[in-house]
């Protein structure tokens, strides 16, 4: 954990945030600006700052957290209409908190190009 | 293997494409319609048609595909500067070829809402 980390603070739930799943590895809340009808990030409860900095032992976590991101998709009624996952690594990428997020949008046609 | 299947068909190389990584698991090759200066789909092997179709033993497949998007970024020297990678699952994320696929996108500014 990183005392000055925004994620690792709504993790702990220091922040309060607006939960919709969570477990022992990855916790998951709704964005506070939304982008689409749904709007949630997926993040490790581990603080690991960007994409670059997963470990080749964290192989398992990126595809848990793909896997939770689809049981939300089922739970909240947009898995079959569709849904897209969007992870953003370093400020070219559009990252803004150095903790490892995956942002979960649906309820609207996403356009193309993905910003 | 889906003979029908685009992807599958760029794999096996009866389709060509412009490859820049392939290991026993994964390819990754340049969009033919790049919506940045660098940006690449990552995919597996193996046909999986969409996100909701990974099953819980393939977590290490998608993990290692973001492993693999790092090192591409190391590689083609965009890794410190930023990248985003965009996964689009069934119509309304904008997914088009149904061979599960990652998209990592390069080389400017991305913008924001992503698509």
């Amino acid at each position: 954990m990183d005392k000055n980390c925004l994620f690792c603070k709504i993790v702990t739930g220091d922040i309060p945030s607006q939960k919709v799943y969570e477990d022992e590895t990855v916790v998951a809340f709704r964005d506070i600006d939304p982008q689409a009808p749904e709007h949630i990030l997926l993040i490790p409860r581990r603080h690991i700052p960007t994409t670059l900095d997963l470990a080749a032992a964290e192989r398992e976590l990126v595809g848990h957290i793909f896997l939770v991101a689809g049981q939300l998709a089922r739970k909240l009624g947009f898995a079959e209409a569709g849904f897209r996952i969007v992870n953003n690594c370093n400020a070219a990428g559009g990252q803004l908190v150095w903790h490892l997020h995956f942002h979960l949008l649906a309820g609207r046609q996403m356009g193309w190009p993905p910003g």
